[in-house]
């Protein structure tokens, strides 16, 4: 491409930068400055930096996450905000150990897979845990297969033709959050799972798993892609092939942590509030930098953009990164209980945690299910920055206790197509996320906020 | 981001799989099966690893070039077009020759600047070019800064604010494609040029330069962003530091090339033509990922996704790769000359030269300036599939010729904002291309395919 001339005449109809009257901005003109703050010189992107590379692994209960919580606490106060709060929060403490490892025997050879344990799983024996295997496309196909004694392997793909990429992760995502404990239930004394992405790649990604009260509790790990495909063709060859996995994790007792918060207060209604944030939390083997060191960085940045164009909200902005999402959710459960007790009304509850990647639109939800009708009369101002869609949605898994009490939650919809490349990977690094697409998630959010801050929702 | 059950009820609400009746599917029924076939088990990816790792600096009349052009035409052939062709075209030829420097000299310091001649530029002297530099912010500063005997260096960044990078491309791309000349004129004797990007890094962005018949062809070189902001922190503090540029270029006479041409012959109107098409040549320097391999690879994958759903088009659908977009665009002028002296009509001409990024929509343009709103009527079958923006525009580079003689064209509107990162500089390779993004290009290309065939437009 070398055209100047025709990519001009494509560019986007933009507002017009000449106000009217400066004192009193039309909405067009106020989101026209907020685009303008968040992306011209916003200290976003080396905010980001900081948090993930001073505190990759910040799994809640650590002195990462604890770190990291002291390190966004005073940012917040450097920007001004009225208010900050470290939130006390008791989450669950688990350790991963000496690093885990799956391999495959087959004969005399010894083949090392690419393998992270799942998130809370048990450990193996010391020695390690060895026994043939049984390959599975999805949990369903337990009922039919025996596996007593036996390692399952759980090998079912996300679905690539989805075009939004969540639903192939939700689907696919049983046999990682379910099947161990499904397996175990039918007999299995260990499982692995491909790793849940598109990508064709030697990356394990983890993520959490879930027992249940009334079956054992059996070692579980993801092996990478690539290490699913020869696994199988293995198998496929060898039927007497096995596993030997070995995993050192650990169950400690429950540990302190804290959700971080900090806020501008409202002029004309204080008690009031509207929220945005993500978690600060991350897997411990990853900088989490697109889950969801993006939407900390984000949310943050959402209240120096709200200040930078001089806006005094009217009702309270409380920017909150809860702790122990990954493995808990204690600190989104832990906010909503106290909010509650409060009688805290949430006008909205904004929640970033897909990936810092170019914003396409938001996701609302309310009791009455018309948020997303409400939020769309803005959608021609919205339009010119590349928002169009305002759809049906419950926000996020850290405003879902708000929505719960009958707060109106929303999300930020960022592209899908990148963020299961690396999420829950020791890829998920500050390389992989791009300025502009980083701070236009802010503006977005940031006008949001603004719309709904003086009209309504 | 952990929660399974509230990323699904996310999720787009999908056409259905199941078709009424499979023998006259309608059209929602076949923009699901297209995407199937653009996202599931899709060569595309391979493809284009192939032509940017076998055949990268692929500039038109260059054996690198030949051997994409051949290389193309047999993976047209393979996939059953009903016709291929080399179509003969005469290109401008230019070598860069042995590598460029760009030095800055201050007091006894030597620092060598990360550089790229531009493309077209005559060369140094063979011991180079010293002299003092007088730094600009744009073309139009000549007319008040005295530039005699000296090195212009345009260091205007692009506008950061814009949300469609393209525009601030077009803005601060007059330095680079007029600024030699300008300066020239006000009696410069060498240009060097801020990278026509976003990010701040060590990457230099080549790119043509446009010389004028009356003034003086001056010797141009583009350096990088870091580059840009170090030279002038340093004339900042010494107005007296100098560079030495080394360019070693040289014109050599016209070379042939050719556009390669593959198409499926259309049942009902034979003579009637559907074109989709990117530019196989980049610069000399670069695999050419994004710019254009990318777009290539895209146009090919819709006769492949046409018939892979077993769709018999109407119309003519023909896959144009053009030679020379780069630096002279004389493939795109061949061919709109010879399509004028057969009276070709072509109902659509859709170019696809913006990057293998995340689709959002098409531009489109006619005679009448109504073909985005005659488009636009589709916008419900293609929103589920992220597809929102129809709008007025003029397709790309090698479609002009095509809309100057009254045909309609089209151009695919891939996400901008990391196009500019890659653009033009060695760093375009396939590993900046993301799988499923490329696909889903492929995909939306294909639809609108189908359904300008099916329908008109």
């Amino acid at each position: 491409m070398r055209c100047l001339v025709a990519f001009a005449l494509l560019a986007l109809a933009a507002p017009s930068l000449a106000f009217a009257d400066p004192a009193d901005p039309t909405d067009q003109q106020m989101l026209r400055r907020i685009y303008d703050a968040a992306l011209d010189h916003s200290p976003a992107y080396e905010q980001l930096r900081i948090l993930t590379e001073e505190f990759p692994g910040r799994l809640a209960g650590t002195a990462a996450y604890d770190g990291a919580a002291h390190w966004s606490i005073a940012l917040l106060q450097q920007l001004g905000c009225d208010r900050t709060e470290l939130q006390p929060v008791t989450v669950p403490s688990w350790e991963r150990g000496a690093p885990e490892s799956v391999q495959l025997l087959r004969g005399d050879d010894i083949i090392p897979l690419a393998a992270l344990a799942l998130g809370g799983s048990v450990a193996t024996p010391p020695d390690g845990l060895t026994a043939s295997i049984v390959e599975l496309p999805n949990v369903a196909a337990l009922t039919t297969t025996d596996v007593r004694g036996k390692i399952v392997f759980f090998n079912g793909p996300m679905n690539p033709t989805y075009v939004n990429t969540g639903r192939a992760y939700s689907e696919a995502g049983a046999q990682r959050n379910r099947g161990p404990a499904e397996a175990a239930r039918h007999g299995a004394i260990a499982v692995v799972v491909r790793s849940l992405t598109h990508a064709l790649d030697d990356e394990p990604h983890t993520g959490s798993t879930t027992y249940l009260p009334d079956v054992p509790r059996i070692p579980a790990a993801a092996i990478s892609t690539v290490a699913a495909e020869r696994l199988s063709a293995t198998l496929a060859a060898d039927p007497a092939a096995q596993l030997k996995i070995m995993i050192n994790s650990q169950w400690l007792p429950d540990a302190p942590s804290a959700n971080v918060i900090g806020e501008i207060r409202g002029s004309e209604f204080p008690e009031q509030i509207i929220l945005v944030g993500g978690h600060l939390d991350s897997w411990d083997i990853t900088p989490g930098a697109h889950d969801d060191g993006s939407g900390c960085i984000q949310s943050i940045d959402v209240l120096r953009i709200l200040k930078a164009v001089g806006y005094q909200p009217r009702y309270t902005i409380r920017c909150v990164l809860f702790t122990n999402e990954e493995n808990g959710l204690r600190g989104a459960l832990e906010y909503a209980r106290i909010a509650g007790d409060k009688k805290e009304h949430h006008a909205l509850a904004l929640e970033t945690d897909s990936g810092g990647f170019r914003p396409s639109g938001f996701n609302l939800g309310n009791a009455a299910g018309d948020a997303h009708l409400k939020a769309a009369r803005w959608k021609s101002l919205f339009e010119p920055y590349g928002i169009f869609q305002f759809q049906a949605g419950r926000g996020g898994a850290d405003v879902g206790p708000l929505m719960a009490k009958g707060n109106t939650v929303a999300g930020l919809m960022p592209d899908s197509q990148r963020y299961f490349d690396y999420h829950h990977t020791r890829a998920d690094s500050i390389d992989k996320v791009n300025r502009r697409e980083l701070e236009l998630g802010a503006a977005a959010m940031a006008a949001l906020v603004y719309l709904v801050d003086r009209h309504g929702l």
